[in-house]
């Protein structure tokens, strides 16, 4: 047994799996929930599944016989010190002294689990797992010697009560009543007012015929009997009037019901089905504007945030690695939930073998990659870097393996370059995106192989993102246009320049300043370079621009963009938008009239840009240990407002003269532009000269800073 | 989509699915319905799962329109030209013409499978399978090149009609009673005569309390509670009489039935649980303890061919490579039934990535590959493979990576060494064995390249096995004592010699003729080598004796040995057999009073070496489409028999002076010697020289030829 192994510190009972398994299947059901027009519409890459076979182990020492209940989704055995009881018993007791507990279980349909709950006995993290025992006895009744077995800790999920079986995990609901109803001769278009998700109800439904619910995301689609994206068909057959709750939830704002003469109908609402996390971030400001923005972006990454972090509720219901990475980067800004980061990771890892990239995309798998670098900063938990370190090890393989002959990421049989929705994107040859966001998964590579203590790994990784950023700026900068090219094919440097490579390079600290004051002119604020049209690369050109101190531009584009889709009536933000659109062209995408998702997680991001731009808080040492608060107005009177972190809050109330910061962890550090020398009690501070001044918080003190924003 | 993979030819539609998914998720069911006292006792090894989301995809051309009946195990949807249908259709309409059928299936709890049926449109193997489409679309709609998706050609398994679900598959049962009751006070002990196995049946169970099946293969066993490997509790509460069936099938001769006060109990019987396969070899002669041998050999097999080929009804009920790769041999002379060997290879490899060796057993790992070799020359079905062939691959790199600095197999943490049930026998440094059958399983390697046309695995699979045959004597040959050592330790060879690598290097011709004598005398008759106490490797040491002309000698042995097993009573074939042994010594193993199996495959070789080497009937080209008879009487006076083939029999009847073969397949040689040239009817005959006739023979044709044995 791998005694290096870290254990867990839970104090309570919880349901106990092998770590991804039950995230695995879970994403299995949430991904195939998608229909369209009434069709099942399952992914396009592989789904993996569970171990079928598991060993729970635990090694106790107890002072007195301790009575332990043990409830198990399976069948199972129970050993105790390398004995079988006899049968599957639901109680056992463990007499005084130390003790090995082993609890096998086979389950074919669901994920196999535990709850095992004692006095000072119960299943939590710290158990151990193996879906190969390797325990084989000879002829002559001796053990087999495991040392061989691999052991890893459980994976849990704060299911805490035996009665939460894990396989019957579904996400709770709440009735919602329609604003307006609009009756027709048999039929009912209904507006709930804004974006929601959930189970349509039927009530009073009564008569013999079909019944068919349009969904709509606009009022266009719901009366689209044709082209809606969504629907339901019923054979209605009830003799008295009855409630019918669908069976699958759907988004929507409008649907619109149309039924049989033979059938009548009282009314419609819907069980609004959420994920039941906490909102501990928040962000108000002078601007009305501004504050509406970030209330539709919370909403709207309320709605994406579900079993996994998802793209859009409409349409795919999906988990796709390059939404979900943007997520991750949200949800520290407003929920700060580790739970559901863990998950979607897992759920989109799968197992290995690896047979195609993450999503098929090969910008996808980088981006699971730094979705654990960031987890690792923003939560300092190493226990799941330890639980995930194996899968990003050989996921890493993988990609190395498929290096071109240049050491290169190239274009593969199978591969989907994405980098984002933009026409005529070239994805020939060797593209420069691909490569940074390489050098960027090896650093996490390395960082990870620090953590669990893989020299070599650590050595090794650390060589090859050195040697992959000197590539990238040797290959692709392109010191006459002063930016980063696009591509190069046959070895030779395209004439494309793009924004990807360029505003991430700014972010990622790749460029030196005078790069990235130049790219900012030959790239970012450059016309003629091809503009972005999702809010999901406007996230990045949005937080490149903000790294490089323009919150007041940032601010203007933030109400001109996310503002111009709300005076299109908008109640949660799209999955693209492009102003120079006009009435229902707005809906249409992938060739379908209402192809476009109107709920899609990459339009939230001012909750994150907001957060670690303008009040300005992240962490600089993992678990916010240390921190740095930057606070910026961009323009603003003022703003209030909190960022999470794992063992307490940061709150900030910033105007142009007064800077009011409570925090309960870590160490702070303000970095401030002040025209004058900043004052307040318990100062300890630093003049840098220039106007800019370092003041050092610790956690649990009010501080009053009276400062002159420059 | 790849052209090159092959075209079943079914003329009927089959339930479809992934090969090997139905196969492993089987597996899973059966080797988990072993028991052990009561407790569920699961095997030790990883089990693997099935894919949950499968594409099914035909491309069919039909003169008019045909209506097609679709049965899906799983959600779904249905595809034609690449546009989905609304809903799940259960039958469809394809116009006339040239069309693209794909089914795509998602289930968790079973494996995707469907079941097609139209006119000329039916499901069969010759259906493609993905388990990953990749075909996404972007955002004006345009779909992707899927060229990367890799199909395969689906597997079956003769359910033929819609009705036979895969994931519903049951063996058959048909009701036996017992032979002998002994009534006690609140107790009952059956005999039902022999071996047996399937469901106890009480009949007429009325009252409140407690009862105890005890399960026993012998009476001793049956009678002791405490001891008895197999039970079943069960708490009656019946007002009135019913029957109540028990939950798990098992193995035993005699059941003693134990109930309390208030329970009553009318009689005992049992479902008798089968493989539904068909006799089609034979074989009598003038010996009746021989012919007694070979029908209890046909019963313990009969036993032991279940949902797969396992290893002994009683205890494991487990499917083990080394087991099963004898049993593939005695199919062959007994069955021929493709699909059980088809079925036990694909559940005992299961998936990638592999994590240790076939039942965690070194040679169970060669084995497997053995196995394919010989199913290749007796069935000559390429088909499978095709579809076998990446396991195979896969398999073959873990081997290879696991090779020791001098490039041979070597003991590594979690392996498990078997070679035998033996006492003392050494596992330590680099056993010769290991190396024999990697060599072996290495030439398996080099053919299966060549039938799937990888020719740079066929040439470097090849290159490796002459090298490892080279070495195997280079470093193992001891001149000194004519045989192969046991094995190697740091660099040196050990004094040990045992049976093992010596008896295999006759029968895969690895000795020239000289060291094949040399051996017979220095270690196969040498009572000084440690001597053979289970039918598994008698097997091998009887096989390499007939292969050296031993079949007097044999005939003997076979006659001592499995003789000694009836003359104690035995119904079917043990598990150990020592006649050194007295009483219920014969039943203990592993250090347990009843732990032994009396009901073994292992035990049932009599059937393959009667057949091969007696009636001496063996393919030399692949599917019997070349076959050699060299019939040996071993001091019989008469012998008649038939042997299976893929399309047809063998049919013989020897006498010392006469032989009769009526053959309906392939071109036949039969080896004759006799002390006068054969005459017979149509002979086309060479005169070998030394009393040696080969005889050439057509099937469909009846020969009678006239001969005096040597």
């Amino acid at each position: 047994m791998n005694n290096t192994l870290s254990q867990g510190s839970l104090s309570a009972p919880t349901w106990i799996w092998y770590p991804g398994d039950f995230e695995i299947v879970l994403a299995n059901k949430v991904q195939n929930r998608r229909t369209e027009r009434g069709t099942f519409f399952p992914v396009f890459w592989k789904l993996d599944n569970h171990y079928v076979l598991m060993d729970f182990h635990k090694a106790v020492e107890v002072p007195a016989p301790e009575t332990v209940d043990i409830y198990v989704e399976g069948e199972y055995h129970v050993k105790l010190d390398g004995k079988a009881l006899e049968g599957s018993p639901k109680q056992i007791v463990v007499p005084a002294g130390k003790h090995k507990i082993n609890i096998k279980v086979f389950n074919q349909a669901n994920v196999p689990a535990i709850y095992v709950k004692g006095e000072t006995i119960f299943s939590d993290s710290s158990w151990l797992v193996t879906f190969e025992d390797k325990e084989w006895i000879d002829e002559t009744g001796k053990a087999s010697d495991i040392s061989a077995t691999k052991w890893v800790n459980a994976g849990s999920s704060d299911f805490n009560s035996p009665a939460q079986l894990p396989s019957q995990f579904m996400l709770p609901t709440k009735k919602q009543e329609a604003v307006a109803v609009t009756k027709g001769k048999q039929s009912m278009l209904i507006d709930f007012g804004k974006e929601t998700f959930g189970f349509i109800q039927l009530q009073g439904l009564v008569g013999k015929g079909n019944l068919s619910v349009y969904y709509g995301e606009s009022e266009a689609e719901a009366l689209s009997a044709e082209h809606c994206e969504t629907l339901d068909r019923l054979e209605v057959d009830n003799p008295s009037k009855n409630d019918h709750v669908m069976n699958l939830s759907k988004a929507y704002r409008f649907v619109h019901v149309q039924y049989d003469e033979g059938v009548m109908l009282d009314s419609v609402s819907m069980l609004y089905e959420y994920a039941d996390v906490k909102e501990r971030g928040s962000f108000t400001c002078d601007d009305a504007e501004v504050n509406r923005i970030y209330e539709v972006a919370k909403y709207t990454f309320e709605l994406n945030t579900r079993e996994f972090f998802i793209d859009g509720i409409k349409r795919d219901r999906w988990i796709w690695s390059g939404d979900a990475y943007q997520s991750y980067l949200m949800n520290y800004y407003l929920y700060f939930d580790n739970e559901t980061v863990k998950r979607t990771t897992y759920a989109l890892r799968g197992k290995d073998p690896i047979t195609g990239h993450i999503n098929t995309i090969m910008d996808y798998t980088f981006y699971w990659f730094l979705g654990i670098y960031d987890y690792y900063l923003y939560t300092g938990d190493r226990s799941f870097i330890t639980r995930i370190y194996d899968r990003m090890k050989s996921l890493m393989d993988y990609v190395l393996a498929r290096r071109n002959k240049n050491g290169l990421m190239e274009w593969l049989p199978g591969d989907w370059i994405f980098i984002d929705w933009a026409a005529g994107l070239s994805k020939k040859g060797e593209v420069s995106f691909e490569q940074l966001l390489l050098a960027r998964s090896l650093e996490t590579m390395a960082l990870c192989a620090d953590i669990v203590g893989d020299k070599e790994g650590s050595a090794g990784y650390n060589q090859l993102s050195v040697d992959m950023r000197k590539k990238l700026f040797e290959l692709y900068w392109n010191e006459q246009k002063q930016a980063l090219v696009h591509s190069r094919i046959n070895g030779t440097q395209t004439d494309n320049v793009t924004r990807y490579a360029n505003m991430f390079s700014i972010f990622f600290d790749y460029f030196n300043q005078q790069q990235k004051q130049a790219v900012k002119t030959s790239v970012l604020l450059n016309d003629k370079v091809q503009k972005i049209t999702t809010p999901y690369m406007r996230f990045y050109e949005l937080e490149a621009l903000c790294a490089l101190g323009e919150q007041d531009y940032v601010l203007r584009e933030m109400k001109d963009y996310w503002g111009g889709m709300l005076k299109l009536g908008a109640t949660s933000f799209w999955e693209e938008y492009n102003p120079a659109k006009k009435g229902t062209e707005h809906y249409s995408m992938y060739g379908r009239e209402f192809g476009k998702s109107l709920c899609h997680a990459w339009g939230a991001s001012p909750l994150y840009l907001l957060g670690k731009y303008y009040l300005g808080v992240k962490p600089t040492a993992p678990g916010y240990a240390r921190y740095t608060v930057e606070p910026n107005l961009g323009g603003l009177q003022w703003m209030k407002g909190t960022v999470p972190t794992p063992n307490g809050t940061i709150s900030l109330d910033v105007t142009r003269e007064q800077l009011k910061i409570r925090s309960t962890t870590g160490e702070g550090t303000i970095l401030l532009k002040s025209k004058v020398k900043p004052e307040g009690q318990q100062l300890t501070m630093t003049d840098k000269g220039n106007g800019l001044y370092e003041i050092q918080v610790k956690p649990g003190t009010d501080y009053t800073i009276t400062y002159k924003a420059n």
